[in-house]
């Protein structure tokens, strides 16, 4: 029976493996190959003397990356990757990978992003790589056990909608049939409908689509958003929720991928609650004390003023109390001071990465809202009459996974956290 | 603190209560309401004698469906549900629901299913109702936490692509900026290219979108796939896959849904394995005796052979040895005998559930079974050429949550297992 790569110890006597050719070299009386799956990397030697001369057969016809099956004994020795290698009695070639390569999976020579993406399966070979997957992967799955230990109920809402969620731009129209749909830019208004409907708690992970034109590091035009809604909760109740769902998956990937962190190079951290919270009039007044092109009240941040924040800031924090004219028309208003409302971002020192308020639960003000925003409140009305037959007061906030993965990472561009990004340009793979 | 209505007890002395009134009742010197949240249904009542006047007052004004907030103490009693009751000394409306209502939670009269949809906020108040939605949320954080113990990694594939997985019919087209895309059909073809990735056991669970343009009670245009692909696994490994998963997943709700399974009325039985797996031979020939209109070789089954088949089995069953020309191009040909493939589906005695094989990881084979089912390979060249750098050999399959729910719950109509169902004609809420 096979053994995963890593599985194979020194203290085996024999084993099977299969996996990649990662590295080939011929030494003269001696070859070695490296072979790769993903636990890991073995050293399979051959010395010529000792080895089956119908093994030194297949071995010379092997490229580097094709797919390989070993069967041999184990050896201790001191300088190979894990400190063992293997002695084959059975080599065979499973699928032989063409030559050369459209991409080095060794990587002696780094590629530039778009040829890495062209080639994505062979770049995600790469150890560095696939690390991150599956620390996205061990990521998801701890926010899901999390949320749903929390009481929450992991929803599915549609992808394919009749109206925008805030009004009518950046969307992805579709041909549905004979009517006019889009692709959903969030799940904002199904959530809050169910809210409506009682479920009281809710979570859902899946994907949400802008049609941004702008093309940067930091934004994607498909991507993942993880998003909660809870009733008779206000932002500060899905702060401390939002809070403690960062701790926990910090604190999960730190126990559960320290391989996959160690091959990335990245000492985690573990966030420390509670995070810090600063109003958006006091994150302009930091902002302004170092950047050139200032922020007046009313101006959303810039990069450049998100960095000036969170390089004060330090850590993980909250910018609360928002001026209302800049968030949605579904975030609530503080009563005594309706310029400003409940919404807040949760922010990574290089970037935001939350968005969330308490929402606006009376169908009047929401209405008042919406025509304040200069949207018509006919292409809503799916979403009002919701709120006319007992709706409770909810809050809820909306976390990019990708954002989150790249800011727990290090990673400079955020496509280093999609397997097969889309953006402005690229629709392939 | 607020409790949740179930864990109000007779050994209480006093709670408080948020929810939704179920129901009003007024006797003259006594009212009572029924209030409900996720978790129960609990009687207020209100002696007109011991009841302040100011709460009176507010009991008089509140419609069905309002949202209340109720203070005070408890009561065992013999007769109201859960065997006990509140009488307020505190009564708020928090938010106050016109009438007439669009639809009777109660639902003393059943509405048909598109009144329903309509007012799916509404209807998933029902009890019953809620708890389909609630048993689909354990059942999928019940696979994410099956999948990832099992050492499958959490992918996300795109849903915005370039081409067809299986062709060109039965697809959504998208304006993506200045290019032609579709909205993805199954993530078949990116779940196989991470096996040349090296990922070697991934999951996703996604939405899927079909173009059909029939309507029944067993199609939706935008579902959710449970899909999987294991590298050095054949279509018996991954069959075992299945079977353990869904065994677990029964296992699972029955444990911790049994309020739920209650409130549906469904005593569930899980299913034991192994699944018996016969042959499409035996299958068409089962369902020849007792049908109609023959099944020939080479035919698909039709609804009415699958029920037939279903009658006789009894239980979960797979149907394996597919003809070659009725799978798609990227299922495996047994070498000895290649108008028979390695191909199964997963059947539940009313209608399929899963769709699998293993598929062919030979370059040129797949190929000419591409050309062979009268598709370009150009438009496939981004998936093909991931086979010429070292493809193993791999399975997997597609399970549809909708329909694992309908069949587990007994359910009449699949729109009964999505929140927002899209279907030909339904494009809102």
């Amino acid at each position: 029976m096979r053994l995963p790569i890593r599985a194979v110890t020194p203290e085996i006597e024999s084993a099977e493996i299969v996996g990649w050719v990662h590295e080939v070299r011929d030494l003269g009386g001696l070859s070695f190959f490296l072979i790769r799956d993903r636990t890991g990397i073995i050293q399979v030697t051959m010395p010529k003397k000792n080895v089956p001369a119908e093994i030194l057969e297949v071995a010379r016809s092997v490229s580097r990356e094709s797919v390989v099956r070993v069967r041999g004994s184990v050896k201790a020795i001191d300088k190979a990757p894990g400190g063992r290698e293997i002695v084959p009695d059975y080599l065979e070639i499973i699928n032989l990978a063409e030559t050369p390569l459209p991409l080095d999976v060794v990587e002696k020579v780094p590629a530039d992003m778009d040829t890495r993406l062209d080639s994505r399966f062979l770049d995600a070979r790469k150890p560095r790589v696939r690390a991150i997957f599956f620390i996205r992967s061990a990521l998801t799955c701890a926010a899901t056990e999390f949320l749903a230990s929390r009481g929450c109920i992991n929803i599915t809402t549609p992808k394919i909608v009749a109206a925008a969620t805030e009004g009518g731009t950046e969307l992805f129209p579709i041909a549905y049939f004979e009517k006019e749909a889009f692709l959903n830019q969030s799940p904002q208004l199904y959530k809050q409908m169910l809210m409506a409907a009682g479920f009281e708690a809710v979570f859902e992970i899946g994907p949400i689509f802008r049609a941004e034109e702008h093309n940067t590091v930091r934004h994607l035009n498909e991507a993942t958003s993880l998003d909660i809604e809870v009733s008779f909760a206000d932002h500060n109740d899905v702060m401390g929720l939002l809070e403690d769902l960062i701790v926990h998956i910090y604190g999960s990937v730190a126990k559960n991928c320290a391989d996959d962190l160690a091959e990335i190079g990245i000492d985690l951290a573990i966030p420390e609650r509670p995070f810090p919270r600063i109003p958006y009039l006091e994150a302009i007044e930091i902002a302004n004390r170092s950047i050139e092109e200032k922020i007046s009240f009313g101006d959303d941040l810039t990069p450049a003023a998100e960095r000036a924040i969170g390089e004060s800031m330090g850590g993980h924090y909250f910018i609360v109390d928002w001026p209302t004219d800049i968030r949605p028309y579904y975030a609530m208003p503080y009563p005594d001071r309706p310029a400003f409302c409940k919404a807040f971002d949760l922010m990574h020192p290089r970037m935001e990465l939350a968005s969330g308020a308490q929402r606006i639960h009376d169908h009047d003000l929401l209405v008042e809202r919406i025509r304040a925003k200069g949207l018509s409140t006919e292409s809503f009305e799916f979403y009002l009459r919701t709120f006319r037959y007992g709706m409770p007061p909810h809050a809820g906030w909306g976390l990019g996974i990708e954002r989150l993965v790249m800011t727990m990472l290090d990673l400079s561009n955020i496509r280093e956290a999609v397997l097969f990004p889309r953006d402005r340009h690229r629709l392939t793979p």
